[in-house]
């Protein structure tokens, strides 16, 4: 089977997330579009980033990711490291002829990410924005019925991402740095509420909104609110937090359109929430565990009932990209582009600047 | 006992709820502050209110509330009519010296809601504006955890209601005419929203959101999406809709502060979800289903686990306003007086009116 | 309207809610089939009882059932008594010529029960046993779509009576008294376990199972786990008891047939769990809040959405019985009669006797 | 790093399972206690076998198991194949000296199980029956708390094994051969069910039940129902069934001490329902997440809120049987060995004969 070299940027939470991935598409998503050869991981800490070579099974580390620019075996080169890392290496690997994947958000601003699609464009590699969410099972199952018509016009959709971790004044981390994040909860979390948003209900108009920090001091934003309006009509709300105590982790959204409805929350992974008219006696949500055979993703797996872990969305999202690779397929519509990246980035940047405004994005 | 006379206005969803409710205190809140005597109810269409004054047992039925504002063994004016009806009738009996409750929204906007309660206060006589979610059991246990400071400070309040009846050009109805509903969804919905938010969270500083008509030609807004501030730095959104397909009437609420966190769906009424932050082994909601001895209003029925239903909220309600009038008590905080029933209408306004806007409420 | 006279035995928790029960039928049931007139109530303890005549409004109390027994105003006699008290009452008061209501379990022992069955029965007045979880709206829509063959043939049916408060060897209540009581959490408990299982599944053909008392020295059983076979071939489980710590009154099933499943715990009142093969894409059980136009008991309350509570199903019950009386109609199968009563206490008494037994009943 | 050969016997459902789990473990319990070599794979149909060798990374495979128990590269024989392959294979592989894992049930039945592991337990390698299970997050978490004293004394626990796909006549697997699976639910499903028992709570003193076979000719049985008496005094019910239409894979239980109750259901495979005793206010279940750092196994994965899945069971399992081959610790009491697999066997023989019996276990 033919095989690609993977040069992996970031050893940390994505790095081991990536790694893992590349490992088990080789033989759960069988056969694999191209089997993954592990060539060179970089980091800035020399010592980290060797003992994650030895673990990961990569060739060779590296403290310096122009090695894995340079490096002719590397195909695809995929950037897991901290926003302020996406734009040159990620550049600069498409310019020399490797696709690339770059983890979210794109840039750390909707300028940069401009820049870096329309410089990654301009080479002709293919490019994925790393938005996972939409490779949970249940999350595409919902975009399948929304593109069927299932759900009719739609009216609603509301999303929040609620985290818990950011509420303490001690707390260091290069994610509450502007240079190094670009932005706080808006970058890290509402990117994904952006993304999902745009993958299920399409385009958004408007939006009219503000960004909280409750942290004195913090550089960037703690917490994200906002009322969007959709070009399909529809209406709804946005939140991103770092102080949502209670929630570890939770992605919540739901969708109401005139034949139906769907919800999902992050906190009960494997399952999807269904609402369809029709009968008013048996009339309600069904809660379906997105595992049957014929739910997405799941030819790869276990029988019925048998759940995958939030660890496997990036095996279903990496197997995508070497899918379009492979068989020179758009990446578009079920993964982000660049584009997608970029895109998210306008809707971020106008919630941070609150008071309502209509969107307009800019073009390739 | 000491009796009350009731004169009622309305005989339809609101007579009913309240009628019941007259009957079921006098032997449930044993002993009853007052035993309320059912005079006389009051409607438009003179059969309708016959069989009502029957059914209900009322002394007599009118089709002219004034003569419920001129009966002198009335001692409570309860006005469950539509809207349009709230100003002159309630105004009118609180000069008659009666004690006045009223439906929910107090009047059609915020100016008309502000003269009903001016006149009102100026009687001297007890008022209540009927937001009975605050008689909710869990919604009243919420909210003396919040005031015993058992959430810490406050981050985020969100809350949304999400009914689905008004996606259906061809309906007609009271609610859909702006001079007999004031608003749409905002006046029906988003009152409740605003004000278990104010009752549990305290005042809103300022608004950034917008209205929405679905249906072409409809006077009155569908729905409504907000971002709001808190006085006391919390953040969160709003929404009210009558187009959320899939939720019959689901007022949902979650607050999250330092200490902890609560969360409401009025699709499980009998429970509350309560996250206390301290154990990391065995962290998460757990579901109360508020029916304990030391619950609010529980020792007036069952034993633990024997739950009440949506029309018990307005015993609580009704025995609240009754013990009030005996007893000399404010009717306030627990219950909403005109007061508060003018400061939500001056957010649902700001909402209607879109865009980004500061709060600040009249004063008496 | 016609009325009839009510005589209450028992004051506490069953006269309680039998009296609320009676008040709100005649006029939430609307037009109620009859009036109830509470003409009296009986209690042993004088001044408790008195008390009680005042509050729900009987025109007297008496420490002596016979005086209920012998009043002519008296055409429906209800006997909420401890179990000791429930045969020669009802017995009495069904020569007397009075319809009888008897709480569960009908009698202390199935020998006990059948004397009580073959002595009214012979009376020709109707008689019914208070089962009222068969008056929950959701049981109800559960029994209708079983009856439909929606769920097709039956495999399993599964069900337990969960409660905390035994576990207390210091407690001591009539309940614990063998020669007042009969069983424990036999009868009790698995009492309502059967009734409900042979409502909506039929009558059981063999039990192997057990009691267990916990406590030393307690007169009655304290727990009771059963597997049952049913005449249809479905098996499953019974289970019934005090010591559940973590569940204060959780009547929790589950039925299984070939086209479809249905789940219902008392702990979500409002809620019936249904599930239906056939789409394997949007499979799942779907959370039915009974509260629809089209759903059991309905009509009377309120819009879609706003659920009643535990109380209400003895408003149900008892408008059934008045039903039956006015209009001479059969009390079963939606309600259980005294040989329901007799049919359950068979049961019962098999599984308390423990070992494997196959089940005969014993006929009129 | 030590490394040890595998040699796997099933290339299917486990043999997928199983081989995942050693390529993960290699990398994510981080440093492994030895490294999986993965030498070869046998199976009956050739061409599937050689498939699956190179799909999984095994240098070779064969038709012929006793290859894998001739090979001294060979250190640890997974048994993975049929219930008949059981037995002669294990005992075989073990007493060429390798250490042995044999899927669940160990053998067809007690009889089998027992000689299995007296024949394995002589040899003096380490066996380990996969009880996968036991190695959920959430099931380790609750044998934490158990053992550790937190729910007090045990009364019940209750638990079943739900499943669907039996219901269909022309079906045809050796899963219905009595020769090849020795029993039908039971030592498919029951077996699950008795160990997660006698995991958290002890050995079974007696059971009174029955199997029941629905389709006419099925050689085995397709549910079984029990009521049960444990050593330490508690009581409940045990259910396995394939014909719960409603259920792909639901394995549910609940544990109710005097101090607090456990509950869990395969269906929300991430949590667990804790109950604790003592604030009557906020009193109810606390559903936990298990994803925390200081919850079982988490330290190898992902964050909190990061939910690992199904497959990821077999990592925690067989990490744990190179833990103890690397360190000769002993399998039990964390993991299943060959005696609590015939130990379970006994348990589910006994439901198997119907009737009431008390058990008593054999000795090595």
């Amino acid at each position: 089977m033919a095989e690609i070299g993977i040069g992996m940027l970031g050893y940390a939470f994505m790095g081991k997330a990536h790694s893992n991935a590349f490992h088990k598409l080789a033989y759960m998503t069988w056969p694999p579009p191209l089997v993954p050869n592990l060539v060179g991981i970089a980091g800035r800490n020399a010592e980290a980033v060797e003992l994650a070579a030895t673990r990961y099974g990569y060739e060779y580390a590296t403290d310096d990711w122009e090695t894995l620019v340079d490096d002719r075996e590397i195909g695809l080169f995929d950037n897991g490291g901290p926003n302020s890392l996406h734009a040159e290496p990620t550049i600069r690997a498409a310019q020399a002829g490797k696709h690339v994947v770059c983890e979210k958000p794109l840039g750390r601003d909707a300028d940069e990410s401009y820049r870096i699609w329309q410089e990654v464009a301009r080479t002709g590699v293919k490019h994925m924005c790393a938005f996972n969410y939409r490779f949970v099972p249940a999350v595409r199952l919902a975009r399948e019925m929304i593109e069927a018509g299932e759900l009719g016009e739609i009216r609603h959709f509301r999303c929040r991402y609620l985290q818990d971790w950011g509420d303490d004044p001690s707390l260091d981390t290069w994610r509450f740095s502007a240079e190094q994040a670009g932005g706080g909860a808006i970058g890290d979390l509402m990117s994904h509420v952006v993304d999902v948003a745009r993958f299920l209900n399409g385009e958004i108009s408007a939006v009219s909104g503000f960004a909280k920090t409750f942290i004195v001091g913090r550089e960037v934003d703690d917490a994200a609110e906002a009322a969007v309006e959709f070009e399909n009509g529809s209406v709804g709300t946005f939140e991103s937090t770092r102080f949502a105590h209670g929630h570890r982790n939770a992605l919540q959204w739901e969708i109401n359109g005139t034949k139906g409805a769907i919800a999902f929350d992050m906190e009960r992974f494997a399952d999807l929430q269904v609402f369809r008219k029709g009968d008013d006696r048996v009339r309600g949500f069904t809660t379906v565990q997105v595992s049957e055979e014929s739910h997405p993703f799941a030819q790869w797996w276990w029988p019925p009932g048998h759940v995958v872990g939030w660890g496997d969305t990036f095996v279903h999202e990496l197997h995508h990209m070497l899918d379009a690779i492979a068989n020179d397929k758009d990446v578009a519509p079920y993964a982000a582009t660049f584009e997608d990246g970029y895109r998210c980035a306008e809707v971020c940047d106008a919630i941070a600047r609150g008071g309502r405004q209509a969107l307009s994005y800019r073009s390739l």
